[in-house]
């Protein structure tokens, strides 16, 4: 099983931590492109399809951001290995979903992706830990140019980069952060602020991107249009915002240790780290509150011994493929609680300089 | 305050554990009786009651069942030490909420208690741990006959003792046990199990007695009527069902390990444990229940490090009334559950050696 390999690789490497951590998990760019020569994959049928794919990924695959990377063919995957794909946010949900040929071209270190025939020819990703658009923006940057001459993009003087959707035409970029409000949650603050964010111009989607649920109090904060704008103004946009909201959560997070607050915080964080310690089976959804309130005791110095990132590994690999891929067989929702539960228990039970 | 003394006294004796305690949390004797010489509580007016409160109480302290006990004159009691006698099952919620001369007389250990002036104008009452009415039984009795010569009971050759309310008329008798089912709850047999009880003349009653709540799965099973059978035929039937009764509930914990319940079961025990010792405000219904889950984990061999004596002890000390008395002054319920989150943490996080 190739995904599980992937997988195990993956989970060996070192987790990281970028800047502003304790809010910001990960920030992100996103480019849609589209091949001058071809018409738009919904448009086009399988048979241009397949030659699309394969021209792209030849060309992909030399390109030294994706050297050793990982080339997934979606038609050759089964439902649960392109779930593990949309769970570790390598491809769409959509992409998932799908037929015809299509697939994905990951770099090593997962930092790069690039989907082929998703809505546009080309969606190209660049990740990175904490808030640092700035790195995701480079990386990516270089890999655009170089596509740009080997495949030529269709491009349009007046409107910038064509794409399949006129909402990502222009700049074709998304910059988007994934922020932790547990804070801005608990003060009941956050519905004010996210009408605030709308005025700005700035999108705020769930966990898993435009139209999913927001759980553990993880939020996507986004560009709303990629058109009108430059590059240079959407990263800025995205950056200040972004760091308005991390300081509405700060100021939240320090209101919640004030009087009568203390205790009743103390005690959502303290059971939420003793159920995670404890629990024999859990869901998905309650794992990710009780994560997102230990988050919140590790950011106040509350004494909780475990590190961010293992947390934020925890959110990741507790996801419903993430466990059936590792333990190599389908499993119902009531076998996933249970070894969901002992994933937990085994990793925060360990002693910290293990973890 | 010497209802505070009196508590702190109590609180540094060593805490016993009695037969088939896994079940049976104590067993108890009630007597009631009244003086053939005065009319009943409930006819008498203050004067009276006055000298028949100072009349039995004198008596009662020359005992030697109740040599160097307490003597509780209600009247001088605030609201907040009364409760705590209701707490500690000493006196009851009516004889607290009174008014009127009346009062107890109470051992030095609290395994006999005397209400003089409550319906009637004695309630004698015994009570040991575990199950063991025997015990119980023989304690009361022996100071039953020796006030019976000192005071001269009411008595009818045709109906026995006679009483103030008909249903406690004969023997004037109740034997009752406090019982933990958490294994019948569970298992949703708690219903059938206690149709079947009132065909047998047994009744089943909450945490404090007739009326009242069953809180963390505790019961009280008691007989139903006082009249026409004889004391030994009254103990040997609750005896008998209740032994009935630690059966189903031992047949009912041992389901809970079977196959797939094993897990739901240990994840119940575990996040209890894990919760009652992290937990920074909690109420008294949570307490009850976290520790039901927790005293079933014990007597199921899976690993709780603590006595049941420890857990028996906490559902006591963590009334309201007692979380009171021991901080020494009034506390509302905000503050009272911070106070009681403390207290159980403290315990419960000690070594077990210091427990």
């Amino acid at each position: 099983m190739k995904l599980k390999e992937f997988l195990r690789k993956r989970l060996k490497q070192n987790v990281e931590k970028g800047p502003k951590s304790d809010v910001v998990i990960s920030s992100r760019i996103r480019l849609a492109r589209n091949l001058n020569s071809k018409i738009f994959p919904w448009r086009a049928n399988s048979t241009i399809l397949e030659s699309i794919w394969k021209n792209i990924k030849d060309i992909l695959k030399k390109q030294k951001e994706l050297a050793n990377g990982e080339v997934f063919y979606l038609p050759n995957l089964n439902t649960l290995d392109r779930q593990l794909l949309v769970e570790r946010h390598l491809i769409s949900h959509e992409h998932a979903k799908n037929n015809g040929p299509r697939g994905a071209v990951v770099s090593n270190d997962e930092k790069i992706s690039v989907m082929v025939n998703e809505e546009d020819h080309l969606r190209l990703a660049s990740i990175t830990h904490g808030l640092d658009l700035a790195s995701a923006s480079k990386s990516i940057d270089s890999l655009d140019d170089k596509l740009s001459q080997e495949l030529g993009y269709a491009f349009s003087d007046n409107w910038g980069f064509l794409t399949a959707c006129p909402t990502n035409a222009g700049t074709g970029m998304r910059a988007s952060c994934l922020v932790h409000l547990p804070g801005l949650m608990m003060t009941d603050k956050i519905e004010p602020m996210l009408a605030e964010l709308s005025k700005l111009g700035v999108a705020v989607r769930g966990f898993y991107g435009e139209g999913t649920q927001v759980i553990g109090d993880i939020f996507q904060i986004t560009n709303a249009s990629t058109l009108g704008r430059s590059e240079s103004e959407i990263l800025q946009t995205i950056e200040r915002v972004v760091n308005g909201i991390i300081s509405y959560e700060k100021t939240s997070r320090q209101e919640l240790l004030e009087g009568k607050k203390r205790i009743v915080t103390m005690d959502k964080i303290f059971r939420a780290a003793a159920t995670l310690m404890s629990a024999h089976t859990i869901d998905y959804k309650e794992t990710m509150i009780l994560i997102s309130r230990a988050r919140l005791g590790i950011s106040l110095g509350m004494g909780i011994p475990w590190k961010e990132e293992i947390l934020n590994s925890l959110m990741i690999i507790t996801q419903p493929a993430h466990l059936q891929e590792l333990m190599g067989k389908n499993l119902n929702s009531e076998d996933r609680d249970i070894i969901r539960a002992k994933i937990i228990r085994d990793k925060l039970n360990k002693p910290q300089s293990k973890q």
